[in-house]
């Protein structure tokens, strides 16, 4: 039994109101993995890096317990290059470099050692690297989860769409979700997604939460209100790692462990904007992942007598 | 013991996507006792007609219980009229026509029949005639709800800032939070909002839903997704109506009370934009209301054994 994250493994160099890092590693299998291992303690990944990615930064994923077979290292290339500034709402952001380097030619070579896959989580990538990846498997996976983006649906619909019909969980955020379907109703919207393939849709909606839909079941998950947002870099990826990497854990896949997945990966995410890039989620306790889920319930509950 | 609303009641003509309508019965005051009658059978308000409002208008009050003896009607003048249309996204509106008529000189008169008030809802209006009742009222309320908007801000911010100061909980969305306390994040424009007198504030984010802040506690309440919005106007009034409604009812102020008052306030708030005006308000059943909460509840529900 495993988990596989495929996704990007990158440099990010990061502006924000409170400040700027030099090169970092980020990319969405980054933070995924990381946030996964929270959970599940084997999680294995598929990406690509140049040779400017060093041992240390590979000793990161091997210290959570991360299997870094799968991680290709291309010789004499460069890793994938990005560069944003956030502006001070922290909402929007304006891209400053992308240097895709070795994702241009990226073929995601699935090891043997990862053919148990059980649990398949499919970071942004373009829809044709994703739809490899589950071709690849000889099996198809209890469970399979995407993230994708509007960039995709506005330069490849079609192999987007061809993608989506492969996959049980589909995450993508408001806008997103309203760009696939062309309904401005989230709940039209949704109804729409899920006749599309996935049998659960996740609608992100950044400081307010997000959606779960199923069925005619939908869940309605609140954000953490936060003083101060630090970095929102990753904070979507975090959230679909420590999503899966819950369900792996647990083991059932249900509407229950679904909403559950949900508010681990949200507490996940709130750590996440806290720091710098990966920085807070590089030494999290037990402890402080459950104080956060006890922030959640708190944060939600109420109990109102019929 | 009672519960006075105090708020315009007017005349409103509306256009949405889906339809337009004549002249309607509107006006925080009318959208808020009307929800307030859900939970509370004794609303009284405060409000000014002109006579231009028939006695059929002021029947539709009296069938939902809700006392008119502090209803001025102003012989030879008009009622408050306004004219909106909404936008395709429903989250946006251009007002066409406001005519203040009557509200330009509106001197709230409290009738001795409402001096036994514990429940004071302050709707929308220029902060001295909310301020005015206040005053007028020989024993302080155990609880006053006031509600306000941007406009007052930006004209007469001192008045607003004086009246702010006597109330127990202010209501306001996401943008007036921020322009009130100058501050982003909605936890430090909370934490600032808190110092200027009220000793609860909620945050109203329409389809996102609302939070609740008190002390150090914060509650977040989902707002129900829906297929379509039929007509926004009214949604604040109403749950602000339901919301104190429903506290009246209960009896006891405590964090408990209000999340659950929240519940009931945004309930309410659902069913209002489900038809143009007032219409759906008119004829709600107790299973209704008690149908719409369980809803509520098993949005927002997930048990996490720790």
């Amino acid at each position: 039994m495993s988990l596989i994250i495929i996704g990007t493994v990158a440099f990010d160099a990061i502006e924000t109101p409170f400040g700027k890092t030099d090169k970092i590693v980020g990319g969405a299998a980054t933070y995924a993995s990381l946030a996964a291992s929270y959970f599940y303690s084997k999680a294995k990944i598929v990406a690509v890096v140049g040779d400017d990615f060093h041992q240390s930064d590979i000793d990161t994923f091997t210290k959570h317990g991360i299997d870094t077979e799968g991680l290709q290292i291309k010789a004499g290339e460069k890793s994938f290059f990005w560069s944003g500034k956030y502006h001070n709402d922290m909402n929007s952001r304006d891209t400053l470099i992308t240097e895709l380097n070795v994702l241009e030619n990226f073929d995601p070579i699935i090891p043997e050692s990862y053919q148990d896959c059980e649990y398949l989580m499919l970071g942004n990538l373009t829809p044709q690297v994703q739809q490899t990846v589950i071709k690849r498997l000889k099996n198809r996976p209890k469970l399979i989860v995407m993230d994708t983006m509007n960039f995709w649906m506005d330069i490849m619909m079609d192999d987007l769409l061809e993608t989506i019909k492969m996959v049980d969980v589909l995450t993508i955020n408001d806008a997103e979700a309203r760009q696939l379907s062309g309904e401005y109703s989230l709940v039209k919207a949704a109804k729409k997604i899920l006749t599309m393939g996935p049998k659960y849709l996740i609608i992100k909606k950044g400081e307010h939460g997000a959606l779960l839909f199923h069925e005619d079941q939908i869940f309605s998950a609140p954000a953490l209100p936060l003083a101060e947002v630090f970095d929102p870099t990753g904070a979507g990826d975090t959230f679909a790692g420590g999503f899966i990497g819950y369900l792996a854990k647990v083991g059932t896949i249900n509407f229950n462990n679904m909403k559950n997945a949900i508010i681990y990966g949200s507490a996940l995410a709130s750590f996440c904007v806290e720091k710098f890039g990966t920085e807070k989620l590089l030494n999290l306790t037990d402890e402080d992942v459950a104080g956060r889920i006890q922030e959640f319930v708190s944060l939600s509950s109420f109990t109102i007598e019929a």
